[in-house]
């Protein structure tokens, strides 16, 4: 196989697979990724199993074939090199030569691309379409509150569910659960269950910059991002996902609306008083016009007085500091409202129509 | 004790003291800071043994006395304020009050200025006076090469030898000697070691962008460098230095003169090919007009030609790459001259005016 490409334009490739590439694994050809120029153009292809990434770099084939190269290696030394064409040239002994400018790399390892796990082919039925930007502002905002441990492997991904023209993004945790309502062009009938870890590679390689389209098409294992030269394909997480409906409810007994930065603020500035470790919650004493925020430690005590505009009773109330500064920090409005039914009851951060839900359970606290 | 200042003011002496306390102690009154505002003004201190920092803020003293805070969690509590005036009050139980607009953290840690360390004095005989500028590029230029060990301690130093006007700053490892020539106003006798952990965190302290001056007062024991409101105070490192004028030679054999950034990238891309802890030389082939740069190792070989101007004879040699790209990478010229004897004789890697002086020795190599 014998390939040009401009530098540039391979290590964009180069970078997007490889966020493909498991940082650990008993396997060596996961370590790899695969050029493939069988086809006609430069296939740039990683695979580690669950989730795989494939993307056409433009450049000129001279020689067909399909070559295993180590991803970590062949990463940085391409990474290394001026911004001009570089050749890639494996031998049938699978002995390859890098050459761009003066500069001639030898004898780096490769293997054949027989042992390589190609993508598995997902039937390219109606796709949902929507922005890149989009896409990863909704990730954003929910995919903080997948949980970590693998105890429930539900838990560890995101609901992707579509109801006529409304896609409904839901992660949660047990402890809270976070919510985006989009709307679509069309109308489906769609609910699958996306791992966590494959939305996060995503996210890094879609640029949020711009009205691209990304398609997603969902099959019965898989899911399948289409965008630019890339395409993306994951396994679903199979089984039923929680029934979040019934948690939610749109009764209150206090509402107040708060501005978003000084409440964030003062919740950053409160947990620096908490140790790691240290499971303290932050108190909010609701009253007319004003809330008091406050929480005690060993290392001392904060208060700290912030203006409201405040519906109904007053309350006082507590929180694990950090659900309030997850939500708060992936809202994009100036203004939050939070909607309160007492101490023992969820509340709801949430806009006027639905686009965000963040729903976060109270915690118990003692007043000192 | 009970002081107001602006927060950002405050900040920034907190920032420049918190250099000398030490990250890991087993003496908890090393872990804080002082403020002492006895003498009318308000100094912030910390000291740890070795190295200590005093530095004056502005500020209104509303009661006197000096107290000494966890300087992490005053740091971090003061740098989560709004940029207004911050309010620190201590009681005679030592329980502190800060204040800063609507917020109060309260009872935070704080004991008595009395177990303190102060600086000790160092008496202001003729300082010698240079650029922050200057302080700071000189220490960037040769620190690099101080040994990390601990089994020799003169090698954690560099000289600092004053020999009329002229300033000579010295490191050394073993493999490398690094050496940087200044212009002094006046003239002096001096010959101190000062440990490379005062000179880094001087280099980080001093902002390099101005053309203020340093005054470095030397005594028997310590050195002091003052500059602004700051006094830095070390103890320097007792002993006779390595006698290094006796390696120090203008004959050569060979002499090349190369781009600086092209020899720098070179020898950066070749060491890709490295597996860390992995001791691969980088061979020089130096013909006319141009030197061949290759390495070789499990992970492939690279070989790379750079256009030189050579005055003398062929040449192959081998080095550890780091200690070479440790020195040019410090170096602000656009060429470098290199001056070799043979295989086995140390190269120099300086300017004509003897500015700066690199020594590196050579490694053994074979050829594949």
């Amino acid at each position: 196989m014998k390939i040009t490409c401009n530098k540039n334009d391979l290590m964009k490739g180069l970078n997007i697979v490889s966020k493909a590439v498991p940082s650990k694994t008993t396997m060596s050809i996961l370590e790899c990724l695969l050029i493939d120029c069988n086809d006609g153009v430069i296939k740039l292809i990683a695979n580690d199993m669950d989730f795989g990434i494939k993307t056409i770099v433009k450049g000129t084939i001279h020689e067909k074939g399909a070559v295993a190269y180590d991803a970590g290696i062949i990463l940085n030394l391409i990474r290394s090199l001026p911004d001009n064409d570089v050749t890639i040239d494996t031998d049938a002994d699978y002995n390859t030569v890098i050459t761009c400018e003066k500069i001639r790399f030898d004898k780096i390892n490769s293997r054949s691309g027989e042992d390589f796990s190609y993508l598995p082919n997902v039937y390219k039925n109606l796709p949902i379409t929507i922005s890149k930007l989009t896409l990863k502002e909704v990730i954003r905002q929910t995919i903080f509150s997948i949980s970590d441990n693998d105890s429930n492997k539900m838990m560890s991904g995101e609901l992707f569910e579509i109801v006529n023209d409304n896609l409904r993004v839901v992660s949660l945790d047990g402890h809270r659960i976070s919510i985006r309502n989009i709307k679509l062009n069309n109308s489906y009938n769609i609910k699958v269950v996306i791992p966590g870890k494959t939305l996060n590679e995503i996210s890094k390689i879609i640029s949020g910059d711009d009205e691209d389209e990304v398609n997603i098409f969902f099959n019965d294992n898989y899911v399948m991002f289409e965008f630019d030269e890339t395409t993306v394909v994951s396994r679903i997480i199979e089984g039923e996902y929680f029934r979040i409906d019934q948690m939610l409810s749109n009764d209150y007994e206090t509402k107040i609306s708060i501005n978003k930065r000084e409440m964030l603020d003062c919740i950053n500035r409160a947990t620096l008083l908490i140790k790691e470790g240290d499971k303290k919650p932050v108190i909010l004493n609701i009253a007319d016009n004003k809330v008091d925020i406050n929480i005690n430690s060993v290392l001392g005590s904060m208060n700290e007085s912030i203006d409201i505009e405040k519906e109904g009773k007053d309350l006082m109330i507590g929180f694990n500091p950090k659900f309030l500064i997850d939500a708060l920090r992936v809202i994009d409005d100036e203004n939050v409202s939070i909607y309160l039914v007492n101490a023992k009851a969820p509340c709801f951060i949430r806009d006027e129509e639905n686009n965000y839900i963040y729903l976060v359970l109270p915690v118990n606290f003692t007043t000192a």
